[in-house]
């Protein structure tokens, strides 16, 4: 029996293991401290691409280091500017984006994700991703600004056309500051 | 990969496939058509005891009969009554609860759950939840007055006391009237 549900971390690593395909090229859009970076690169294999994503040089030297040691190295690209700019840096067709919103684990709390930059990352996300990809978002309200951020992304989320997108809200609501989970997936 | 996102009602068993063990007593808060009541008495074996309500004959009847043929008519009591009148036929602690609600699938659509009776029983099953137990509901919101039942039930549960219980909402923001799940963990 399961001591308590599946918390968001977890849940954002369930969807992208259900959805991601040894092979493709993917994103991480925020390195942080690389946790999602090499876990990307396992699913994806030897024959995929990582692009992973951060405006900390601690966090691209943290992810460099994480994947050295793991031997991944070669199947990803860190990519040491703001998430909004992936457009610039990818052109392919990707099968999941992952965003772990907020500040880095262990980094400087004003250094974070903001609402404007993390809903254009968003919405150019949304026109590289193929068909049945997936964007999993989770999100933070516990730090100032975490809750307009919430508000703006579920917003335009909830927008999106029913036919083309599946949006999945997961969330605990007598929870003070759980981490929640938002996921696009494209029909 | 997945072809989409795990919908309500799957979701709703992998809750209780998670939680639920041998041998506990479990409660099917909307026999319907027995589906989640046969369900459930897999799930607590022989050593098990279910509780299924309803409050139409031709419910308990098609329940009993698919518990027939499954041989599983044993372990469980058929009440026909509302789930509202729980307590009167329960007094032992409960691992699980299921609701289903809305209308019965094949049946008349102006017999359905009600806002009042069923936030009724959703109290009277929380106090006989025990420790790590879960009430599972999966909510309709395409009848009339599905929307009115879902906010009462929303607005009751995240009200509970995030130190005794955690409650899940997982559902599709972007969709017109998808079943969705709420569940309550008692901690």
């Amino acid at each position: 029996m399961k001591r308590d549900f599946t918390q968001g971390v977890e849940m954002s690593h369930q969807l992208l293991k259900q959805h991601v395909k040894e092979g493709e090229t993917v994103i991480d859009a925020t390195a942080g401290n690389g946790y999602d970076t090499l876990f990307l690169a396992e699913l994806v294999g030897n024959s995929g691409n990582v692009y992973s994503f951060d405006i900390q040089q601690e966090a691209i030297d943290n992810t460099r280091e994480r994947l050295r040691l793991a031997r991944m190295g070669d199947r990803v690209r860190l990519c040491h500017t703001g998430h909004e700019n992936i457009l610039d840096m990818v052109s392919e067709d990707v099968g999941a984006i992952i965003f772990n919103l907020g500040y880095r684990p262990g980094g400087k709390k004003d250094i974070k994700t903001r609402p404007e930059t993390s809903l254009t990352a968003l919405k150019s996300g949304l026109t590289l991703l193929k068909k049945s990809g997936i964007i999993v978002i989770v999100i933070y309200t516990g730090h100032k600004g975490g809750k307009t951020e919430r508000e703006i992304l579920l917003n335009y989320s909830a927008g999106l056309n029913q036919d083309k997108y599946n949006v999945l809200y997961y969330h605990f609501i007598n929870q003070d500051c759980s981490p929640e989970v938002l996921a696009i997936k494209k029909r």
